[in-house]
């Protein structure tokens, strides 16, 4: 029979990424796409480079209660309500790639996001970044965001084995699909084409979700995280400089990610630092590591395709895990 | 009659920014190109972007001792043998576009580079940065490296007034014409394209230029410089985090840079973080910061363009403050 | 004293080039930039990368009757009527960058623009692409489109020397500032990144503007273009492909264009093909020819900067010739 | 068991891709493949991008008669060697990437690329575009070139349908991977960023390898075959201006696109015309049809991944064919 997914915000960039993934995922039955702006089109015709059958649907017309799987792929804020309605109505699992569900605590949801429209689930979501968190056993999955995505992958098995870290500066560089779908000035391509820029910093969203994820790991100072825009469509790269008292050598680093990333299928740590296009249209993290013995730090490096495992690679994993496949499945191609 | 110019060098990005100036520049009169790859080949059949007449001749068929002042733009290790033959010679001025007069000190040289072949003449250099170090009296002028260049007129005002500064991180992002024009794969469109990477850290060699140009303004410890490679062709943009005791506000630190470059035509502050399409084919830094409150840290936002205020846009500046004339002189377009 | 020009349209891509050119222009006085989005901001708030002081106006802030030059940057069909206005109130000369007044005939209009708000000022207007028409001896110059600028200044040499031209197809390649400053899916970075295709195929409303002024000259069929949209800032390239009976060798077309602009400082003749990169950033024109003797087929390369000789700078050496002037005052740097 | 594979040229782009695909591939047991310049290399330390375990070898450490297949991605003239060998050796089917068999007369070979190194063999190669000529019964497959393809797949239905064709003319852009892995001034990021220049015309080698193949569908004149290099990485459009006596209607020729490819997996017809984006990353070709009525032609359009349908993917799916599978065979997430 396969699965019965539904996805809702389909056409936007990780919705679309989603599409893709779930149409040739080998234990996936009926899938049903909903997006606000498309219902009555054909999936293809909006987005010629998906060879999907099927019309984009509104999220009405997804019978909740049947889902095996919902995705939501929604904006921050607009998410809640959705996964909500989707829980109450019986999906079995639910999988939001919002940031509504990945801080626990919602006095930081006050202070970062003005407030969250249903504390009483924040208590019920897993985070999912399962390399660190394992798998999810319950009915809700906060999809990782994508730059924390990079940076926990690269920071927690630092921040596990060593105390005394005095500071974490996360220089960051994303592709443009990082900014959504939307057309606006910031995203024209004579805006963004032959030029780079710094935005958000120093106060990103993404900033608390990194800390929170963190600190269930080890002790971590207060963390500077400055993004920056870059004319690639896809990826992104992080390099970490972290200030601490005892710099432990590059090697030892690279051996804790062996360790840690071991049994994990998509994340791999390399001497050589990772380009982004060694990431890009694949699940894949990578990790490096320096040290800048004379000014007493130590850089690290983080590479990932912000719509796939920061975004939809990441969602399918995670639904795997949930469900008892293996990781990849689907995704071998991802590797 | 106009100025007598060689340029040595002439068919390397930075040469070729060079002539255009300098063809267009209204005190030049002469102007010789050298190149040992392309000599006897007209300059606009091997550079069809750049409409000047003429060919490019062999370094020894300039008349060295006839020059009011010669550029030299070779790799680094392969100026310092001309420039002693152009100042022996008796060129008025000259310009040395590598790094080999930058450190004034030939135990760096020897710590970073395996030694210097010109130790005698490195006190007679002008680092000519002018809007920290001023226009120069002599006869050599070591240019400014790029980095350098948006590294230290960032920091500069910074270091010359607050004490307590405990790090400097400079994350770094450049253009490809930054690795040169010598094709490699490094620099192939397939290999640059769509990626981005860091390299060359944690021991740049931009490095010790950036903190001894700014231990000669105030107290820096040693600098993390950590550049990237970005799919762009020309333009470099740094973010620097600075770590210190007493954080100043942001609009304090864009005070400082008003009145540090008041006077000068190239430098400018503004709120709005610079992006590199601000500075591109134009001789300007933009330069802005802001504060990190929750991680006690000041941040500050540094563009150029690589080649022209990072390199030959400067060397001109640099030849006509040497000269005593305006500073913009044959660079108006570029402010 | 110096010439008082007003801008109208000033923050579009054509406007801001302009603007540009304009203020480093040695006979421009008072300089007003009228933008209905923007009035009211400073210039270069709002585009960063011009270095020009002042503030957008709203265009009735603009004392039309004063001016030497009004030029008018605004969409086709929106122009006329304030060109109308502009002629009206006395302004000197009227530089429409507009569709507006490049056809000589209503009729025209009427099939490809579904009529015109102004067609008795059709016959004041001098088409402006003074190196085949001469420059403008009247108060109003319809500024060239960029494709007709590239197509026009190919085929003029030939079309008024060879007969027998059975058919003529123009392959246009553009970078993504011809599709304008306004955000939309098309112009999404995503959207064009990585990508390349062809659009407004087979009746782009420049056909009519290339057969009106080649038929001026010479007989030309009905002309094929096809643009297409590929991932650069600007620049233009057209690969023009011509049917005729008895093929001219590449060399002869070559002599022609030596010969028939050789009184022109922005058109040149190569007979290497011109890549963008030749001319981006610039007012010039660079042509090559071919002929593929085996298909009996004449081939045509021309390429410009859609924004300068395909726009603003064209509009500036149309006033500049006007008003009798050197046609490259003020742009020497662009040559 | 799984089929015995063997890759010659694993280290060129082509080569790279052929790897991915094959590592892939459900029916592939044992992988070798062979770089004469990386052997003894980890294939994934020289590709980071690829995932893939084991080393490069040289070519002779490859034990020919044991070969299921051999690919053999050498440039043209490189190839035919190695083929004969591969032949006489055992090897049960030979895919050849290179242009070295994909002519059927001696005499072109001749003519175009100053002979053929094995013309006794030249009868026995199948030509391998499968949609229009069938799978290969043989053990030599002459995988076609990537321009070829997108052309005659445009072509073909037509040709078969129409007579009184007077001219074609294809209009075509590439991406830069189509220039291959040597680093060169013409593939330098800086020499292709922000350009776009036609190169080749109007002999380029592709020319005879379209003829032929039309040739044996349908009366072909002399095609004009103009290539361009545009700053993207893989993906290539074609634009086909024909001139023939009876213009089909649009419509009418998406018809026989539908008709010809109906049980075909990789190539569709759309009424949009195609977007690099579209068939990039996958082995689709995507084509589309207009008319330009008033001056009598046809315009076709057609895009590929130069790469894939250009080239390995293309190969794959030979394979597949010439051994009875399904030919999306490991293909399935190209679709």
């Amino acid at each position: 029979m396969g699965l019965s997914i539904g996805i809702y915000g389909g056409s936007g960039y990780a919705g679309v990424e989603l599409v893709r993934l779930l149409a040739g995922h080998p234990e996936v039955g009926a899938l049903r796409v909903a997006s606000r702006g498309y219902a009555g089109l054909g999936i293809s015709e909006v987005y010629p480079q998906l060879a999907v059958d099927g019309e984009y649907v509104s999220p009405e017309e997804i019978e909740a209660g049947g889902l095996d799987v919902a995705f939501v792929a929604y904006g921050h804020g607009e998410s809640a309500e959705t996964v909500r309605e989707l829980l109450e109505a019986g999906a079995r699992l639910v999988v939001d790639l919002s940031a509504d569900f990945r801080l626990s605590e919602a006095e930081l949801y006050g202070e970062w996001y003005g407030g969250h429209p249903a504390p009483e689930l924040l208590g019920e979501a897993h985070y999912g970044l399962p390399e660190v968190f394992g798998a999810s056993e319950g009915r809700l999955i906060a999809n990782p965001g994508c730059y924390p995505t990079a940076a926990i992958l690269a920071l927690a098995p630092v921040v596990r084995r060593v105390g005394g870290i005095r500071s974490v500066t996360i220089n960051a560089l994303s592709g443009v699909s990082g900014a959504g779908a939307k057309p606006s000035v910031k995203t024209h391509f004579v805006s963004v084409n032959e030029s780079a820029n710094a935005y958000g910093a120093p106060l990103h969203r993404h900033t608390p979700e990194i800390e929170t994820a963190l600190r269930r790991v080890g002790h971590v100072p207060e963390v500077t995280f400055v993004p920056h825009l870059i004319p690639i469509t896809r990826g992104e790269l992080e390099t970490i400089v972290v200030d601490l008292e005892d710099v432990p050598g590059a090697e030892e680093v690279l051996g804790w990610y062996a360790e840690d990333y071991r049994e994990w299928a998509f994340v791999e740590a390399r001497e050589e630092y990772p380009h982004v296009a060694h990431v890009a249209n694949t699940n894949r993290c990578r990790l490096s590591a320096a040290v800048d013995r004379r000014a007493g730090k130590l850089l690290l490096f983080s590479a990932v395709d912000n719509l796939l495992k920061g975004a939809s690679g990441a969602a399918v994993q995670n639904m795997n895990l949930a469900l008892g496949y293996e990781e990849d499945l689907g995704l071998e191609h991802l590797k």
